[in-house]
Parts: structure tokens; sequence; C-alpha cells
């Protein structure tokens, strides 16, 4: 087998409206949030299979020889189930109930590369992302791994062209991609929703709605603040108290349910109008308009919290419209930025939020899937991070 | 005609749930406020007709022969009209547009006074309400005239008894009161809904649902903290930015005043179930809950400001609930308190709402509507402003 080495990236996800409402059946907006994770694959010759994970501190190399049982193992199921993942963890050495982001990780890389490859190689990965924190790393991490290890098997061809720094695969080649992408998911999350790897392969938009997922063809880019406020959350425990609130006070709660729907639908139709026609001040005036009402109803329906209560002021002392994204509770929040804001507000911002405690990125939402790249295209300090393993 | 001397007071209002919806079809709930108008009516024999209104610098005085010859003009005239209002205003010299808080209170007075009265007296009145404020001061004073005109001719029984402090008079009486207290509103404010002059005289809590006003028969008295920001605004602006803003997003505005509606029935069930089984602390806490829900709504509907922010924020610091009541954009704000609430959590908050530059009284809603004293108890400080005059 050829093996070509390759660099790939992917980016995270962020929910721009209807989390949790998505969960009473109504619609949600998933978004490509254009902090990424990278990886890179180069085959090595003496026998020897290397993961390098340094955000995580995981570092593991293994002789071929001994994953050759495993490989004929796997080969000979059918699917992944539980019994196959108890065997990987076994392999590992894992055998309590612990799945810990190293664990899962490990876990994840093993199967997607003895389902598809087999030979030595290293694959060092970094990710732009804070894990844990409801951004789709797992997801941005599963993508890289399925796009590579396709790619440099020739599963997949290669979509770099010379005069291009980087490259994107046809509709075909991001569905197996994406479906690979979600069995690492699964062995990560359990029973994930396949949203966060679909967006980490298609980028751009989704339109996420009673289980079906539904790339939505352009969308324009949006600048934003991300804000981690590092209160940890549980999603489980969220997701029960919005239940909880609505059989309390379903005459209360379902309208409000459907103004969210309703919003995410509004939502959806400006950006779509952004694409085709100029973009003027009143298309981000309604785009700050919904962040604000959205907000307020994720605090109705129990999810708000005085860290996000308190991002949400900051930004406004700057004229500047946030909401939280994700499971709320604390965890993150967007902050939309106009085309006009000037880089002393974004600064002048981001100093204030990181006076909070708070962790700040400028980045953008909506931009590129899973892409190839030439490594003269991938910033220098990310390149020497990939290359130091 | 034997001439009464009587003592009568009358409650303002507040809008509990439903300010702003109420103009698009749904359910509000008005309740007495218990800063109360006071006024004194007292008989003279020297042929003069006074009346006193210190909180807006208003003493006048005529002689009887001057008022003869309105009488006979107004009681040709069949019904309250603009002809009539127009020679009221000839009378005490106001023609211009000008229509400021004396001008109509003094017409309101005439308009009553000639319709039910006809001999000398001295009406001083004295009001714990701010004016103007949107907390039914206007409906209070034309309450208490009403009253204390029908009081004082025999029109309806005193129903003061030896052995109480208070009276309050029977349905049918209170009815009649209400007529009249409605036209003084008429002239006050030309088109009035008839729920602050209604809320004056029944007290406790109405239900105020396309134009019609339904008294509940028992509420149970809510200690509160009303707080004034003193931002002005004009209710026709926030009426307007309300339909503006529906207009513009049916979809996510229409489902919020429902579940506004839904606030404001939920809370009608609470409260009457207050008054039939035990209190507890659940029954407060849904209170405060739906308190905070409709906070939120009004912000999305458009009628916040960032001086009700801070009353929420300063209020919340100290574990209490708090929403704008009436028109909002500035204004009034309620604060509820819960029974174990201590004096020293009220006068700390208190102290932080006036260091913002409020207002801040120390209530209760759901108190009695339009009552009689014996002078005995009516507490001292009022009696003497009375008095003075």
């Amino acid at each position: 087998m050829e093996v070509r080495d390759c660099l790939i990236s992917a980016p995270g996800k962020a929910i721009l409206h209807g989390e949790h409402a998505v969960v009473h059946g109504k619609v949600a907006l998933a978004v490509s949030l254009n902090l990424r994770t990278y990886l890179q694959l180069k085959a090595r010759s003496d026998g020897k299979v290397c993961i390098n994970l340094p955000n995580i501190d995981t570092f593991v190399c293994w002789e071929l020889s001994e994953l050759k049982q495993l490989t004929s193992f796997l080969r000979e199921m059918q699917r992944l189930d539980a019994e196959l993942v108890k065997r990987l963890r076994e392999f590992i050495g894992v055998t309590n109930g612990n799945l810990d982001s190293s664990t899962s990780a490990i876990l994840a890389f093993l199967y997607i590369y003895l389902s598809l490859f087999g030979s030595g190689l290293t694959v060092s990965v970094w990710s732009e992302l804070p894990t844990g924190a409801g951004l789709g790393s797992s997801a941005a991490y599963s993508v890289c791994l399925a796009a590579a290890f396709l790619c440099a098997t020739g599963n997949i061809p290669t979509p770099l062209k010379e005069w291009e720094q980087t490259g994107r695969w046809c509709q075909e080649d991001l569905e197996l991609i994406n479906s690979w992408a979600f069995q690492g998911e699964k062995i990560i999350h359990g029973n994930p929703s396949g949203v966060d790897n679909a967006v980490g392969t298609w980028g751009g938009m989704l339109r996420f709605l009673a289980g079906k997922i539904i790339p939505l063809s352009r969308v324009p880019l949006l600048r934003i603040l991300l804000t981690n406020t590092k209160v940890p959350r549980s999603t489980k425990v969220l997701v029960a108290r919005v239940k909880d609130k609505i059989n309390k006070f379903p005459s209360i709660m379902i309208p409000v349910l459907d103004s969210v729907d309703a919003i995410s639908c509004t939502c959806e139709k400006v950006l779509t109008e952004m694409t085709c026609e100029p973009i003027t001040g009143d298309h981000y005036n309604i785009l700050e308009e919904l962040i604000d009402i959205n907000q307020h109803h994720l605090n109705v329906i129990g999810v708000g919290h005085p860290s996000l209560d308190t991002l949400c002021q900051v930004t406004a002392a700057r004229g500047l419209h946030s909401k939280l994204t994700g499971a709320g509770g604390g965890g993150c929040g967007i902050t939309l930025l106009r085309p006009e804001t000037d880089s002393t507000t974004v600064q002048g911002t981001m100093k204030d939020l990181r006076d909070c405690g708070y962790d700040c990125w400028e980045t953008s939402i909506g931009g590129p899937g899973v892409q190839q790249h030439f490594p003269s295209s991938v910033k220098e300090e990310i390149m020497e991070v990939l290359n130091r393993y």
C-alpha cells in the first residue's frame, strides 16, 4: 500500500440558534467555528504506529505486530458494537468505566486506523479548540482522522491543486469522511447526534430538525468572539432542567420554544439573503436582535447563568450582542462582530472578558469544513507543534 | 342639603402581569397598590368652594356665586362631552391645548362637584403616589372625589361602624363610585381604559381582557418594593414600538404574547390558591419565576431599559425578583418580598436602589379599594397635611 503523507484540518462547531429547543422537535442551526483541529499523517517504515495529541498530553506508540491480532478481530466484526469497543479497551488496558478524553481519543484513533489502514505511521494532532466545551473538538478530531486515513490510503483522492493552498473534497467523498467520523464520535460519545461531525465535514451552516441534518448551500462568513466562561456544566442536567420547566409551566414554555423555532428560521432566511443580495447594516441589526431575543428565551427556559449575564453585559457596554451557545449554564457564548467593528473595540472587549476570568478568541463562523492543506498554508506555530513529534 | 364631612382613601394601581400584551388581546392582571390617596371633605358656610392639592401645588377657591352659571349649564347637558369640557376650561381660563396635571385635576373636581354637590366646602387631597408614573394617581384622586361627594350628600350611606376604624361600601355603591370616578378619568385622560378607576374602587386584583374588567373575589396581600427609576417614557411610543416589533417578527413575537397570557393566567391561579390553601414557599417560588420570565419577555418585546436591568440586578443580588410594571422603557418596577424577607434585606435593597437615583417604597399589592376612615385611623402626618388648609 502506497501511503501519502497528508495535512488535514477540520473546524469546530457552535450552535447559532435552537440549542435545547431542538430536543423538543424544533429547528436548530449549527455553524462551523473557525477554531480548527489540525492533523498531520506521516508514513514511517520502522514498524511503529504513533499518535501524538499534545493538547491532552497523550503520546502513544505501538509496534505494528502488537496491533495484528486486533486487526483480524476487527475485520471479523460486521459493525462497531459494544463487544468491539470492549476488546479495544482491553487492548489499551482500560477495563474500568473510565473514559477520559485521552482514552476515548486513543480508542477512536485505533478503530479508524485499524479499519482503514495497516502500516506504520505517525499521526500528530493540534487543536485551537478547547476540549469538553461543547465546541465539537472530538468531532473535528474524528473528521481529521477519517479524512487523513481515507486520503492517505487513496480511498479518496487528494483535492489539492498545485495552484491552491488548500483543497476540499466533492460531496461523495465528504459523505464517506462524515460516515467514518461518525463512527469515531460513537466511540467517544456513545450516542452522538451526528451534528458535530457533519459541521466538521461540511462546514458552513446546518439545519438540524428531528434528527435530520441538512447542510445549507451557502452562508456568509460572520466574525465573532467566542468566549468560554469556564463555568463547568452538565448538558444532561441542563436538558433535564428544561424538560422539568416545560412540564411545570407548559402553557408558558411551549410558546417560548415556538418562538425559538421562529428565530432559527428567521436567522436562516436572513443568512441566505446575505449570500444573494448586498449585505447591509439592516442584516446585522436583525442578526443582533435575534441573538438578544434568544438569549432572553434561553434564560426563560432555565439555562442561563450569571457568568453568561456578565458576558452579555460586558459586550453590550461596547454595543455588541451575545448569547450562550450550546448547553448553557456556563460554558461558552458567542458575540457577533459587525464588519465595521474596529480592532480597538474587539481588543478592548476581549480584555474586559479576560478580566472576568474568561477565555476569549476572535474567530468566525460559517467557514469551510474539512480541508487538506499544503504545509505552507498552515500557520508556522501550528506546523511547529505538529512536527515536534 | 345636609353635608357630612368625610375622609376617604383610594389605592394606586400596578400591572402585575400582561402590560402591553393586553393591547394585543391578552389577559392583564391589575392590582391595587397600597400607596394611597387621601381626601378630606369639610363643609363650609362662608359661600366658598376650595380645593387644595399640595402634591401638585394647586390651591383654588371660588365663590359659590361664580359657580352658579356653570351649574345650570352642566345640568342642561345630558352627558360629559367636548362642549362641556370646553366650557369648564373657559371657566378656569385655560383656552390653549395645555392640560397639565393641575388643570386636569381642577377640571375633574369641578365636573364631579357640580354634578353631585352645590354648597360650600373645602376638599384637601394628599397622595403617597408619585404622579405621572403610571401608578393610577389620577384614578385614585377621581375615586376619592366620587366617593366623597356621593357620601357627603347622602347619595350613598357612610359605611363606617363605631367599632371599626375604616369602612367599605357594598357592591352597588362601589359601582356608583366607579362610574363617577370613570367620568373624572375621562376628563383627565380623554380615553381611559377604566382599569385604573376600577382598581382604585375595588382594590385587590382585576383581570382585564379585551376591554372587559373582572374584579377577582379574593387575593392575598403581597409585600413588594415599588421602585420609580424616574426615567421618563411615553406610553404611546412604547405601545407603537411593540406593535412595530410584532409586525417585523410576527412568528417570533406572537408566541411571546401567548406566553405572557399564560403567565397572567398561571399567576391568577396561584394567587387564588393562596387564598384557599395554606401559603407555602412554593407559591412564592412560582410567583418569583413568573416575574423573571415576564421581565425577559418584556425585554423581548422591546420595552426594557438599562435602568430596569439595573433594578433587576440590584434586587437579584439580594435574592429578590423584579419586573417592570406598566409601560416600561424606564418608569416603575415591582420587587416581590417574601414573608420571610427580613427588614435588613429590605432596608439594604432600598438603600441600594436609592443609591442608583431611584425612588423606592416598601408597600403591598392586593389591598383594599376605596375606604372611608375615622380620622384617628389615618397616619398623623397625613392628617396634618390635610388639615393644614
